[in-house]
């Protein structure tokens, strides 16, 4: 019997550890098992991967070791970055900038802020590409906005935003600025000495590392509350023993990716542009989300009239191939993706979204299975659907 | 050249990894690598190993799975436990009630919710041996309690306190109950049905399974704030890509801790008594603090008058010993224990204490060796004591 195909197309919710990352991870799980906060020598080998680690995570985004600070991933960065500078701040002010097709960690956590701390949230929309407009961001700024969060790039339909000019109308306004990087940084190159950025969010297992670890920077002088209170670990911000093996995972991670940083965009480019191109030849009334020219490089976000996102998955997951209609961490709900209502799209076509990511392990005969497949299961499935059959009429 | 001794007597700062919980966590850092929370294959595998977990760490406290929420560890599970009760009952009151021998993941999150959030906490006294006074803690009930937070077992001189009590009170108040268990929930028995408990923080690395996850138990019906907020991770209570790797190998020490309960016991116990009574014989001027009745079966921690615990641990870790003077999380700090100083010792005396913690790979060749070099560290130390030449005048 053959063995059934496993074909990981599913990048953004999450990457396999590099066998390199989990090399450097194992005496961490073994022999050098200490509490990075031990004075003896258990203590001291686990404190000397943690500085090694911090060294190669900050380098990956040009920051200085000291201003990191690893969290258990991206969604504790982004709910320490948002309550950590609204608690601080609130004598200034109480008003939070950020858009509509934020990550639930930040959406949440804004809600949450409104909701039950007395604190008011300005939801940018995007345009149809999914970019915030600077000049929507200027006319949303009050005396009392104490930060603005904007992402770095989405999720689910890839898109960049203008960093480096929100950054500069933050630093304008004296406003604090965090972003969520977790889908960025690792996979395109991100600079904060060049971008006006005071927070930002990241994670680990986006980037071929291991799940469990993130971090977020805190620009020098940044004055936030901490999230985790209770021991002296991460220089007294973020309590909690090192989770060291993750750590140290996550900072070859970061190494490697920023070795190969030319590579991964170029390949995951071609092998993406290839796939979107003949899947829009082969299938028609499908139109691509998001935008071309700012985009993550491994994301592709289609959507296909007719017919209902769940349904592809199935019938794709039965041809091995694993793919998403949206983000992971909404899934179990049963309305359409938040992110593609603020682009635009009708309700119905929402439904029938399909996002491909590519990855480092992805190869041509991969997407030639795809490029083989996927037409057959778009067009069972509009066979079933009432909605094309009426539209042929 | 013979290879340096690796002595480790630090067990409850963190413990090695067992090989059967790395065996069972290898296969999700490498081939099944879903995402718990996506639609297809990679994640339903992904699904399946987390739920099993959650039957372990249940079982583990006789608790239901659904009561059972994973978190990046102790201080989180602590940290929600604390602001997720304290923010949902503002309208009922402001007062919490904890003690003065708490871990600092429960101490620094009340003097956080002291001085920013409107909150006031009573911090109860301890008897000599470190334990609350059921007096003390009926007398501290007002009308605006909302919350007791009492530790199951003390990570210093490894007292237990009087669990069943509290509870008992808190419930006749009708007030939420926390114990932070830590140290307690798989390495002495722990069940959640006969204890009056609504919410328990437990950790992973402290029973042999890998850091960098907890479990928050919260007991069906109690009303809490969320933490961390985002994606609809366990049952949308705590946002984050499920770290499964090392949700399995959690799961998987706890299922080991439940088997090997009365064998860890005894051992531990034998072990601990050995070298304290040895130690005992060989050292005047020595006290061991805590409880010899209501202890942990591993912890030892002495006071060694006229001298200073950091030297204490230098000379060990010269021989090889890995030891501590307290807690982990608190090193960097020059002060003397807040759980000695509770206890009752003079300043001098809780700067001359020394915790060895013994685990399930300590050998009677272990205690030996701390027998013969530990009265020679010690007399060393002495000896250069202005205040112990002082004494002998």
């Amino acid at each position: 019997m053959m063995e059934k195909r496993r074909l990981y197309m599913d990048y953004s919710a999450t990457t396999p550890v590099k066998k390199e990352v989990l090399d450097e991870m194992m005496p961490y799980l073994t022999d050098y098992f200490g509490n990075a906060s031990s004075f003896h020598t258990f203590g001291r080998e686990a404190k000397s991967a943690l500085d090694k680690a911090r060294e190669q995570v900050a380098s990956l985004i040009n920051a200085k070791p000291n201003e990191i600070y690893f969290t258990a991933g991206g969604s504790e960065s982004d709910n320490w970055a948002l309550e950590g500078i609204a608690y601080a701040n609130r004598n200034k002010g109480n008003h939070i900038i950020t858009s509509k097709i934020e990550h639930h960690a930040i959406l949440h956590t804004c809600e949450y802020l409104e909701k039950h701390h007395g604190f008011e949230v300005t939801y940018l929309d995007v345009d149809g590409e999914g970019r915030i407009r600077l000049e929507d961001l200027k006319n949303a700024i009050k005396d009392t906005t104490i930060l603005i969060s904007i992402m770095f790039a989405n999720n689910e339909i890839g898109t960049i935003q203008p960093i480096k000019e929100i950054g500069q109308i933050a630093k304008e306004h004296n406003i604090v600025f965090h972003t969520d990087a977790v889908q960025a940084a690792g996979n395109i190159p991100v600079d904060v000495k060049e971008l006006e950025v005071d927070l930002m969010s990241m994670s680990s297992h986006k980037i071929y590392g291991p799940k469990g670890v993130g971090a977020l920077y805190i620009k020098t002088g940044t004055k936030l509350h901490n999230f985790v209170h209770g021991g002296a670990q991460e220089r007294r911000r973020r309590a909690g023993t090192e989770n060291i093996p993750a750590i140290v995972g996550y900072g070859k991670a970061a190494e490697l990716a920023k070795a190969n940083m030319d590579n991964h965009i170029s390949t995951l480019t071609r092998l993406r542009n290839r796939l979107m191109n003949e899947i829009l030849e082969r299938i028609p009334n499908t139109r691509v989300n998001g935008s071309v020219e700012n985009r993550l490089p491994g994301n592709i976000n289609f959507s296909f009239e007719f017919i209902e996102g769940e349904g592809i998955l199935l019938l794709l997951d039965m041809l091995g191939i694993a793919a998403s209609s949206g983000s992971a961490c909404t899934s179990g709900s049963l309305d359409p993706s938040h992110v593609l209502m603020a682009i635009g799209l009708p309700h119905e076509i929402a439904h029938g979204s399909l996002r491909l990511t590519v990855g480092d392990f992805t190869t041509e005969d991969d997407i030639d299975y795809i490029v083989e497949n996927l037409p057959g299961v778009i067009e069972r499935l509009r066979s079933m659907s009432p909605l094309y059959n009426e539209s042929k009429k």
